[in-house]
C-alpha cells in the first residue's frame, strides 16, 4: 500500500490515495494558494507549480495554480489530471527524498491545516441541483401527495433537476442567517411575512465539471464521467414553509437561494475509483441517451449527519450510503446537455437530498420528523427544524483497508433572522 | 433637444440621448472593445480611456473599459454611469469640437457599425427569470387549469421567478438548434424521446444589474433600482412538450436550457428616465418589503415581435407595451433578496413572458395560437409553432418627441434538430 512520509492516521480523511484539492490562505498569506489536504497538512501546489516541479506533469500549461481558483486546471483534460495526482503522490512517498529530506523545502510547501482557511475553491458559473434519490423524492411525494402518487409520473423516466443559486453558494463554516419571507400556514386565509419557521438541510452531493462542451453538442453518457472531476459535499439549506408557498408553478426559488454550503476539499473521481460500485436497477429501462453502459456507476460512500443545538452535545442523527441515489452523474450530465446546453468547468452539479428509507437514513429534517410530525430528540432537547444557534454538520467518506477516502466536513451555524425590514 | 454633429435619423434606436452599452470586434480588431451605439456607428470607449478622456468621469478608476466586458463599470456606482454618460453625450455633441474636429481621431473611435460583431456584453454570473407579467400567468394558467383557477394563489402576492441557465446566454444572432429530449404526447402512455415539435419564443425584458448586495443584506424596493444599470431584450426560447413533461414538481430545467438570447446593447435606466410611466394597479396591497413607493416604477416601451419562414417575407406578429407588467423591477429586487440572497455585478433579471390581452399583444406562440388550436398565417404559410428556418426578431423602443430610445433587435434562427443520438 502506498506511504507517505506524513504521518496519517488511519481513521484520517486525507491519506496520500486520497489528495483532495482546495484553495486556502493563512494568516500571513493573504494570497489564494491552491493545495492537497494530506493527513494534518496542506501541501501547497501553487508553490510547486512556481518552483518547477509540476512542470512535466502539467505538460506544456503554465500558471494553473496560481489564479486562487481551482478552474483552470480543471479545464485541462484527464491525464493531465492523472499525471499531476502521480506526481503528488510520488513527492509526498515515503520513498522519495525531494520534500521528506529537505527540510526548508518541506516547512515552505507543507503547512499544518490548523493555521489555514478555506475558501470556495472554485469559480462556480452554473449550479444545477437534482432530485437522483428515489427515497427522498417518495418520502416527499408521500407527504405532500400521499403514498399512491408519491412519485410524478416523470421521475423514472428522466432525472429531475433544476437551476439553483451560484451566488450564494459558501464555504464550509460559514454561518447561515435564517431568512424572511412570505409563508402561509394552513390555519391563516393569507400569506404573512416573517422569519422561516421550517429551516432545513439537504444532504447533497456535489459534482465539480472539469472540461465542459460546446452549446449545441451534447455529453454522450458514456463519456460523461470524463469530463467530471471530483466531489464534495453540499448541504442545500431550504426554507420548507417559504418554498411551500412559493413553488408553484416554477419550483423553489427563494427557500434555496439564501445559502448552500460546500465542504472545502474536492476528491477527485479518481481517488474514489476504488469505491466504485453499483447504483439501484432502474425500472423501466432508460432511453438510450441516457443508458450507462458502466455496471458500476455509483459510489460506496458512507453520509452522516451532526446536528448540535447551543450549549449541547453534537449528536449523530442520520447516516446512508451514497449508493443509494438512484441516477448515476453520467445520467445527470447526459442528461443536462441532450438539448445541447452546455456545461461549463466549474459548474456544480448536485445530486438533490440522498435518503435512505430508514428513519435515520434520511438527509433532511422533513423526512426524519416527517414534517415536524415527529420531533427527534438532540441530548436535552427536541427538533423539528432547525432553531437559531443549532450546528448541523455533514460529513463523508470512502472506507479502505486500513485507510479512508473523506471528503472532511461542512459545517454551519443558524442564526436568527434579521428583525423585519 | 440635444443634437449630436453625428446625423442620426429620427427613427434610428440611437440618438444621443440614448447611447446604450456594447461589446464588439471588428475583422482587424480582435480584442473586445467597448462602445456606445450613436447612429449608425459605434464609439470606442475602449479608445477613449486609454486616450485619457474618461479620467476625470472615472473619478480614478483605471482599467474599467479594457477589460472585454460592462462588469468593471457596472460595479461602479450611478454618479460615475451618470459622469460618464454625461461626458460621452459632450464628445458627441454638435457644439463639441475635441472629435468632431480632429479627422483622425474621429475615424479612429467612430466604428460603422455595419462591421462590428457584437458580443455578449457582460459577464453573467446568475439569471433569474421571472414570470411578473399577469395577462401571461393568466393565459397559461387558464390553458392548463381553466380560466377560473388561472391564477396561482400566489401569484398576486409575490413576483414568482426561477433560476435560469447562464451558461446558454447567447448574443442575438446565434442560430438556435431545436433541442432533443424526452415528451409525452396525450395520446401514448409512455414518454418518447426526439426533437421538440413545440418551439416558441418569450419575449422578455432582462435588467442588467450594477452593483450587487452582500449575503445577508437585503436590498430595500426603494434602493433597488439604484442597483441596476440597464436593460436588454430577452428572447427566452422554450420546448413547450418537453416543459409539459418535466416540470413537475421543480420547475422549467431543459425546456429553456439550450438558448436564451439577447440584444447587443444595453439601455441605461438613466436613458429610459424620461419613459418612466405607472405600472398596473396592485390588488391586494403588496407586503411592506415590496412596496415600491415611488409611482412611475414602470417603463413605456413598445415591444415588437416579427416572425420571418424560410423564403418568406418577415411579418409583425405581436405587439405590446412593457407598461402592462404587473411586478415591477424594483420589486423582483426587493423580493429575489429579502432572504438575504446576494446580487452581484452583471447577473441578469427578466421578466419573464411580457403579454397584454388581446390576440396579437402575445409574448409567446404558445399564447398567440393557444397552444396550437389557432395556427396564425404568415404569408403564404400556418404556424402553431416555430419551425426549422425561421427567423424570429424582438424589437423594442421608447418613443420620444424626433427621437427614439430603441433596443435594436434579438434575432434568432431556428436550425433543425441532431439526428438523435
Amino acid at each position: 500500500m502506498m506511504k507517505s512520509f506524513i504521518e496519517v492516521d488511519q481513521e484520517s480523511d486525507f491519506p496520500i490515495q486520497n489528495l483532495p484539492y482546495g484553495v486556502f490562505t493563512t494568516e500571513t498569506q493573504s494570497t489564494k494558494h491552491i493545495g492537497v489536504a494530506i493527513g494534518e497538512y496542506v501541501l501547497d501546489i501553487t508553490l510547486l507549480e512556481a518552483k518547477g516541479f509540476l512542470t512535466e506533469a502539467l505538460n506544456g500549461a503554465q500558471n494553473i495554480f496560481n489564479q486562487g481558483v481551482l478552474n483552470p486546471f480543471l479545464a485541462l483534460k484527464n491525464d493531465v489530471w492523472h499525471q499531476v495526482r502521480k506526481t503528488l503522490q510520488s513527492l509526498l512517498s515515503i520513498d522519495n527524498d525531494t520534500i521528506q529530506s529537505d527540510s526548508s523545502l518541506k516547512e515552505e510547501v507543507l503547512i499544518p491545516r490548523s493555521i489555514i482557511t478555506n475558501h470556495v475553491p472554485i469559480s462556480i458559473g452554473d449550479y444545477t441541483d437534482f432530485y437522483a434519490s428515489k427515497n427522498h423524492a417518495t418520502h416527499v411525494g408521500t407527504m405532500f401527495r400521499g403514498k399512491d402518487n408519491a412519485l410524478m409520473p416523470n421521475w423514472t423516466s428522466l432525472p429531475v433537476g433544476y437551476h439553483g443559486r451560484a451566488s450564494s453558494i459558501v464555504m464550509s463554516g460559514t454561518d447561515v442567517r435564517r431568512p424572511l419571507g412570505q409563508t402561509k400556514p394552513k390555519e391563516v386565509e393569507q400569506p404573512i411575512f416573517g422569519p422561516s419557521k421550517q429551516l432545513d438541510f439537504e444532504y447533497e452531493m456535489g459534482f465539480i465539471m472539469g472540461y465542459g462542451n460546446q452549446l449545441q453538442s451534447p455529453i454522450n453518457v458514456n463519456e460523461a464521467k470524463n469530463h467530471v472531476f471530483g466531489m464534495v459535499i453540499v448541504n442545500d439549506w431550504s426554507a420548507r414553509d417559504i418554498q411551500a408557498w412559493e413553488y408553484q408553478p416554477l419550483g423553489p426559488f427563494l427557500a434555496k437561494n439564501f445559502a448552500t454550503s460546500i465542504s472545502p476539499w474536492v476528491v477527485t473521481l479518481e481517488a474514489l475509483e476504488t469505491f466504485k460500485t453499483e447504483g439501484p436497477t432502474q425500472i423501466p429501462e432508460p432511453f438510450d441517451y441516457l443508458k450507462d453502459t458502466s455496471t458500476k456507476n455509483s459510489y460506496n460512500l458512507t453520509l452522516e449527519t451532526y446536528l448540535q443545538p447551543d450549549n449541547e452535545k453534537e449528536v449523530q442523527i442520520a447516516q446512508t450510503n451514497y449508493n443509494s441515489t438512484y441516477w448515476s452523474i453520467a445520467q445527470m450530465v447526459a442528461h443536462h446537455t441532450i438539448t445541447g446546453c452546455n456545461l461549463k468547468t466549474g459548474d456544480l452539479l448536485a445530486t438533490g437530498t440522498i435518503s435512505g428509507k430508514n428513519q435515520n437514513e434520511r438527509g433532511s429534517l422533513m423526512e426524519i420528523t416527517w414534517r415536524g410530525e415527529n420531533p427527534i430528540r438532540v441530548n436535552n432537547v427536541k427538533r423539528s427544524w432547525l432553531e437559531d444557534g443549532d450546528t448541523l454538520t455533514l460529513k463523508a467518506y470512502a472506507q479502505g483497508e486500513n485507510y479512508r477516502i473523506g471528503f472532511g466536513e461542512v459545517v454551519g451555524k443558524i442564526l436568527p433572522a434579521h428583525q423585519n425590514i
